[in-house]
Order: structure tokens, then C-alpha cells, then sequence
């Protein structure tokens, strides 16, 4: 095994992760980029993480395929229900329960066979206050789990689960990126892009996106439908 | 939802695993058995685990798959490749590292949709001393991640993580299970199991096993090829 620094990057396909891609980059790391096919309802997330990998130079991107046979769902819901279109009240068939330590973990079950000795995740203590597993707190946690874990925890350097967008806000992330070269116009944040990938320029998720740009001062390069 | 107390149990198909489920009973639980389509070479397993669930009577039982898409291996390995035959050197392909954080993630996300307490796993210092997830500090870490990384830890009461054959030898696990009644003739321990479910009484796990068997004073109730 080389001793080049190696890390796995969490990728969304979305903003924020793109942007730690491009952190990992800047400080020396070979990336290693993951995403999960868990059913979600636009695979155009897949197809952006895939682009973003690619442009941004990582050594390689690996797709997990989870099934979770309905899991998140209630007692009612069953994995042969087709995904509602349009919002939804209840939890979606596509929700990954305790999605922050499942993805975690297979980052970490990556990054011990790799050797890699850090794991980028793009969480926000900002923009997603309400979710325990965005905090500083749960971070410290699991990468302490994490050392327990593994041989290269226990007998080695271990690993660092680095959160480095933890306490930026939506416009400070964008105005990161755009210095360290980010073409956000790869990337996908809305709910409900069209199967062209375009966004639709009205969700949740497109207004948070359109407001961190016009705060950041930069133009905004979505794609809109 | 109800107050019935309710608990997720990791279930292999095997020996432990069965005897965990087994003492969840006998604790008053409501059980919810998990287990994982990885790519596994023996189905025999996955079919044990179903079969044992029902058998002891639990609630519901769900099967995650999980695509890995060749994560397991080493640079050299791929997904297209064919499990070898036999014992191989390096790491199989349906290897699944950080395995107990990845599926004790899977099983919290299950048991916090569930608003089930407990999650039970059947690790065992004794027989696996040299996996390092096997070990009560690797467990209370995760239980320490468990309770920060959802909303039911935060703000309820919060989840445990039961490892109760922690310190147990296969003898006494066996023993134990006994007395609550487990037929062990539907549990599959074999690493080569047939088609039909038949241990080979060869290799090192029906080793382990039938010595285990025979040190608890126990008829050993394995269908032999």
C-alpha cells in the first residue's frame, strides 16, 4: 500500500458535498467518492454525484445499492407501493432511518479496506439544525466508534470523520467552493428535477440553494427546467 | 403507537444469533428480526434466518439488501468476479468490513421507525477475540452514537445495545438456548453449506459448533450432508 493520504468523500450529488470533495482535494487527499442507491425517487442524484467525481479528479466513485425493503416506511407502507409523486405527509419509502450512520458506516467499511485515513461528510449544523445526526456531537461519536471498530483504529493511525461544512452557512459553503473551482452548475439540490435533471426552481431545497447564492454574491448556475 | 416493549434482532441464521432472539422472548420483547442480503455464497443462510424467526415467533422479519459492489476486495477485485470455490486467500468478495457498525446502523434506523429500545447482537468476545467490533468498548461506543444520532436518543429514552452471549462460551451459549427452548437443527452455521441446507462438518464453524455441542453436553442436532 502507498503511503499517499487517501479519503472517502460522502457524495450527494448535491452542493454542499461537492464542495468537500473539493476541500479533500485542496488538502492533498486521493478522494474516494460513495454514493447510495437507495430508491431514491430522482436518480438524477446519481448521475450528478457520478459528474462530480469525475470533474473534480477523485481516484474512483463507488454506487452502494441498499435495499431497505420498505423500512422506512410505517407498519402500513410496503416496499411494492409505488413512490407518491408530489409531497407527501408521513415518512417516504425512500427515508434512510439513521441515514447519517449507515452511510458512515459504509464509508468506514470503504475507507478501512482503502487504507484511506479520513471520511468527508457534508453535513450543516446550520441549514439542518432539527437532525441529531448533523451535530458536532454525533460526528465525534461515531469517528470514536469508528476507532473502535477497526484495526486501523485500534492498532493504527485511525480515522477522522471530517464535517467541514459544520458551522458554515449556505453562502459561505457556495463562496468556498467557487474559490477552490467548483462548477456548481454539475450539481443537483432540488427534490423534484425533471428527468433531464433540470431543477424545478421552486421546492424547498432550490429556494434554500437560490438564497445562499444571491447571498454569496455569486451567479447562479442550476440549471433550472 | 403501542407500549409494548419492542426490540430488533441482528439475526445470521446461525447458532448465536438464534439464542439472542430466543432471550429477547424470554425478556417480554416484541422481536423484529433483521438480516442482510450482502451476496452471501450460502443462501442457506438467509433461508435459516426466516425460517429461525418464524420459529421463535417473531413479529415481523426483514431482509436488507445491500449492494457493495465489490467494496469488500482489493483494487484487484470486481463485482463480476465469481466467489471461488473452497478456501482463498485475501478477502472474499462478499466480505462486508466495519460489518457490526454497518448492521447495527441498519438495525438502529429499523428500530427507531419500530420505536423499538433494544437492538440485540450476537457477538461474543470468546470465540472472535480478534475483531475489535466484537468488544464491550466497541459496543458502548456505538450505543453512545446510537442515542446522538436520532431523535429517539435525544429526547426519549433512548436505545440499548444488547450483546448478552458477550462473554459467554459456545457451550454456554448453547446451553443457555437450550433451556429456552431453540431448536438449533434450524440454524446453519456451515461456511459451505449445500443446496439443501446440509453442513459439511468439516470446516472450521462446524468445528467450533459440534465441539460446542459436545462440551454442553448436548445431542448435536445439525443435519449433516
Amino acid at each position: 500500500m502507498s503511503h499517499e493520504k487517501r479519503a472517502v468523500i460522502l457524495l450527494s450529488g448535491g452542493l454542499d458535498s461537492a464542495t468537500i470533495l473539493a476541500m479533500a482535494n485542496a488538502e492533498g487527499f486521493a478522494c474516494y467518492t460513495m454514493a447510495f442507491d437507495y430508491g431514491q425517487r430522482h436518480r438524477a442524484e446519481l448521475v450528478a454525484a457520478e459528474r462530480v467525481s469525475q470533474a473534480l479528479g477523485a481516484r474512483e466513485h463507488k454506487v452502494v445499492g441498499l435495499n431497505l425493503n420498505g423500512i422506512g416506511g410505517s407498519a402500513l407502507t410496503d416496499s411494492s407501493l409505488a413512490v407518491p409523486e408530489g409531497p407527501t405527509e408521513g415518512i417516504p419509502i425512500t427515508y434512510v432511518p439513521a441515514r447519517n450512520t449507515t452511510f458512515l458506516a459504509l464509508a468506514l467499511g470503504w475507507a478501512e479496506v482503502l487504507e484511506a485515513s479520513d471520511i468527508f461528510i457534508g453535513v450543516n449544523a446550520v441549514d439542518y439544525s432539527g437532525y441529531p445526526d448533523c451535530r458536532p456531537e454525533f460526528i465525534e461519536a461515531f469517528e470514536r466508534t469508528a476507532n473502535l471498530a477497526t484495526r486501523a483504529g485500534v492498532e493504527g493511525a485511525g480515522f477522522k470523520i471530517r464535517a467541514p461544512l459544520q458551522n458554515l452557512s449556505k453562502a459561505e459553503i457556495i463562496q468556498a467552493g467557487v474559490q477552490l473551482g467548483v462548477d456548481y452548475a454539475l450539481t443537483i439540490s432540488c427534490y423534484q428535477a425533471n428527468s433531464q435533471g433540470l431543477a424545478c426552481g421552486k421546492c424547498d431545497s432550490c429556494r434554500l440553494r437560490a438564497q445562499g447564492f444571491a447571498a454569496a454574491g455569486v451567479a447562479d448556475p442550476t440549471p433550472y427546467a
